[in-house]
């Protein structure tokens, strides 16, 4: 692989534990609160992360190594998981999420890309063209704005909580530009 | 313990393992990069947040329960942990963290705080009047506020590389409210 795969790679293969390490066995006050009528708690944004596991990254790479530009990805409903998020326990959605990240990686590794598969290009239903490597980028980039997102959807269970502190917590003035 | 203590405990405990899981053996591209000059990497902030365990939460604590408001905290050099960062390892900073955490939540078993306790009043030298259950809630959004701060600084690293997914991904909206 090259550095710039095993960059992403490393952070990909740590998202699971580290969620796991957070969240696992929290009291639901913290988990299972959002920031308000349509939008995800932790529990919700672990189950999104499952769905794209199973729709989104691989699919995608797939596609763009057999197809290129010539057919699109398939659309992506980012909307997909909040039943199976209402549906399951948190530490069943850990457990999945870890299960399908590791044999994901385990994939991206049996694929064995060269830095030349990393220039191909793909076509994103509203993006236009994208490329390999961007795909793969996003992919951990993803992670971080949903662990981005997972901290802001507690720390909102504390605004009032911390009193005037709040002017010193700029997780409370984040206005949720990583919602669903 | 009350069940808002026991909140904020739940989340104490988890942040150091979370932080672990994330960022120990993590490429230095990620961990010891910034967003810009006078910024903290992800190895800053864990430093930063070793000094918070030393010098914050409990020695504030203390000083409520033995001065209340006669007697305000002493004021906190946030900028007081950076030498300690460039000058130590990520994995000997993690150690660290995790060590003072649990002494610290030991130490707050140990208080057998009661309701009446939280109740109890201190003087921040900046924002006046605050009381000792608002100290234990910003302990552990500050934890938030971090991780917070830790993703967007980490994500910082992929801008470019993640080409037009830019505009789906949060994080990368984030003005950088939670800067030091």
């Amino acid at each position: 692989m090259t550095s710039e795969l095993d960059q992403s790679a490393a952070l990909l293969a740590r998202t699971p534990a580290a969620l796991d390490a957070l969240l696992r066995d929290l009291p639901e006050a913290w988990t299972q609160s959002n920031e308000g009528e349509n939008t995800w708690s932790a529990a919700g944004v672990v189950a999104h992360l499952i769905h794209c596991e199973r729709a989104d990254w691989i699919p995608r790479l797939r596609r763009i190594l057999e197809s290129g530009e010539t057919r699109a990805f398939d659309p992506f409903d980012r909307f997909g998981s909040q039943r199976e998020s209402r549906e399951k326990s948190l530490a069943r959605l850990l457990d999945e999420f870890a299960r399908l990240r590791a044999a994901n990686l385990e994939e991206l590794r049996r694929l064995n890309l060269s830095a030349e598969d990393l220039g191909r290009r793909g076509l994103h239903p509203s993006l236009g063209t994208v490329t390999l490597s961007q795909l793969l980028a996003t992919w951990a980039a993803h992670d971080l704005t949903h662990l981005h997102q997972i901290s802001r959807v507690m720390a909102h269970q504390y605004r009032e909580a911390v009193g005037p502190w709040s002017q010193y917590l700029g997780v409370l003035r984040c206005d949720g530009h990583s919602s669903p």
